[in-house]
């Protein structure tokens, strides 16, 4: 049974990237797990209702992480002066590697667990390893934690160290699908599997090839990396020089939206003609803005792809991103956004807060389904934010105490958390 | 009497741009305020000085913060959808403006300085308003707590509200005399007055010519702001034809360096002749970069900085900056030349660690004399940085230890603090 109640406070989502909805002092209804409205009077009918008062507190959608590397949390911070592909060898890799050790897994996955229970992310996008034991067990943990997340077995076949390197695509591909099954023995709630060809430098055509066939037997969605560094594009280009552009090198195989949902982290670097393939086949782009920092990537032009009206959220992308702080990763975004219109283009106008709230919330949640709003039908998903220990010496109106808790909050301003109606604390 | 006494602990400091001294579980030496040294072995000599073991902590040089606005800390996190000039006008001056009323002064300095005490910085180089009374109470303040700062009294006698735009040229000179008294008799010991017009389009020749006086009479140092955007900088050109380039406006009075220390914040257009005057002059620069994203004003050239050798620190320059933590400066700074690298010019390499380190600890502290190291003779500034409450998997090495806390440590994690060998808590 999914619980229905009523909370009470300053509610606040965008139902559009230029549409922030600020509701003061207004009841949010969840019916069975699912977000029935925001209210300004208590409608009759739910009086009956358990009910809280979360005061002078804001209620938002759960935030939504559309890609992030859970085994990398523990490098995060460190190893930073390097560039994608080196980075990969020398921090991302041996740290990856450890995952063969379950009691090792376990130690760090409940430390990834525990941070992102304390964050503001509700449903994470998220690569385990290659190691099946692993992730299933960060998918238990997650799911026992009550969070919402795809995460992901992840393929590799080739350019891997000996450690990591799966024994040939064949092998890798019947790993999967016995992962996969697990999965479906395992019967979460909140967590569900997706399929992970780690890039394509990563994984042989016949290995891709066998993972197109997977994604259409088990109806599961695909994530990977897209034009996310220009040696990793000029890589892709020597790889697989019948793709006329990266994005083609997945789609060859249907894993670009056409067998089921994708979802591509970075696009730092698309041009013209992959982001008319990345709308068509109805891909999501995840936006990583810290990361593209932290590894000298640059900045994707999200502007432009939100013109273009695609499909897309934030993620803090850990280990590149330092942070798994999705309010961080908002005023990150908007911050970058404001560098690549005055250093590159000055036709891509900076990101409002709205935008970058909607991305991180309702824009990210679409991969999920009705997730990230609360509009009606919506799975309730909310966290509560509490500026209470960030001082002021005057009376802020609401719009500003929000934008000022999307530049100021951490773990301990978020003081209560839901998904799909169940209460995290 | 100041204090001699020695700590132990993981001891890390920049003694050059290129060079992180990192000496494990090693002895520091305070004598008299004084900074005497790092040891691996307890001296004889000091065995009988009070001794305090911080076990598996860090301890770093104090972080020097060389140019915030106190008076702006309070809209931090909000209004930050604008432009330089807009932003001034819409936030930054009807704030100011409130520091007339000495009650409201007091309840926002007391907030700012409780926040700074708990924060990584020991010393700053600060903005107040064009009120003395207020600015007066803010160096009490600060002087109260222990801190170290040189804090301004602002002059503006154009291009601002009437609420803030002082008579007349000579009135807000003769006021900053009267301020400058004020000071001698308050003998304050580690927080002292600086001169500081505001920027250019604020201030007339006639008040700059005053100031320029007031500098030889009074031996202060200055500060301003410096080619932080386009349209500023247009807009010097108009108002100061005369001047080549926007420094000359200030050299033509004697306040770039000349008459005294002068410190400019942000020089994020800064040519060539500029940054050539800058070095002749002996100015530092005060490198801001996350105000600079969140005004959407560019990234400073800091690798064509330090090639120079010039004198150059680290700024929060709140409320440009949303946050008070010089640590996030530091990661700030490198995440910034990096993307300056990628997307305007391959021949500035990104910042490292230890450079951007050093910019915020020795780099900055010049401008306060031998301040920001550990090497002997420097002021005993210390901040003791904690992660045990970043738990983590493995064991990590103290580079890689350090390296997470710039990038994830917060308040939290920051247990003890010396100013000048008194300690702060």
């Amino acid at each position: 049974m999914r619980s229905s109640f009523v909370i009470k406070g300053h509610i606040c989502y965008c139902p559009e990237p230029a549409r922030l909805v600020i509701a003061p002092d207004s009841y949010l209804l969840c019916e069975n797990g699912v977000c029935r409205g925001v209210f300004a009077e208590l409608p009759a009918a739910c009086r009956a209702l358990p009910f809280e008062d979360m005061g002078d507190r804001f209620i938002l959608p759960g935030f939504v992480d559309l890609h992030t590397h859970a085994p990398q949390s523990a490098f995060r911070g460190t190893g930073m002066d390097r560039e994608l592909t080196e980075w990969l060898t020398a921090n991302a890799f041996p740290e990856e590697s450890r995952y063969a050790d379950l009691a090792y897994a376990e130690k760090a996955y409940r430390i990834f667990t525990d941070e992102l229970v304390r964050s503001a992310t509700t449903r994470a996008v998220i690569f385990a390893t290659v190691h099946t034991p692993a992730t299933l067990l960060l998918m238990d943990l997650l799911e026992q934690a009550g969070l919402g997340a795809y995460v992901g077995k992840v393929n590799m076949d080739r350019n891997a160290p000996p450690s990591l390197c799966e024994e040939s695509a064949a092998r890798s591909a019947a790993d999967t699908a016995a992962w996969l099954d697990q999965c479906r023995q395992r019967a979460h709630k909140t967590v569900r599997p997706i399929l992970t060809p780690r890039f394509i430098p990563s994984c042989s055509d016949e290995l891709l090839t066998a993972l197109g066939e997977l994604q259409k037997q088990y109806g599961v969605p695909v994530q990977s990396h897209l034009s996310e560094n220009l040696s990793e594009i000029e890589w892709v280009k020597e790889l697989c020089p019948q793709a006329a552009f990266y994005g083609q090198a997945y789609d060859r195989f249907g894993l670009f939206g056409t067998n089921g949902p994708a979802v591509m982290a970075h696009c730092v670097h698309s041009g013209d003609a992959e982001l008319d393939l990345i709308r068509r086949r109805g891909v999501f782009i995840a936006h990583c803005p810290q990361s593209n920092m932290n590894l000298a990537s640059g900045i994707a032009p999200v502007r432009r792809c939100l013109d273009r009206g695609l499909r897309m959220g934030l993620g803090t992308d850990v280990a590149g991103g330092a942070s798994l702080s999705m309010l961080r990763a908002v005023s990150d975004a908007i911050q970058c956004s404001k560098l690549l219109w005055r250093l590159a283009d000055t036709t891509l106008a900076p990101l409002k807060l709205s935008e970058a709230l909607y991305l991180a919330t309702k824009g990210g949640g679409a991969f999920f389904g009705k997730v990230g709003s609360f509009e009606d039908g919506y799975a309730f998903d909310a966290v509560v934010l509490d500026d209470t220990a960030l001082p002021h010496p005057q009376l802020l109106a609401p719009a500003q105490r929000l934008e000022r808790l999307v530049y100021l909050a951490d773990d301990r301003h978020i003081c209560a958390k839901w998904v799909d109606g169940r209460r995290l604390f």
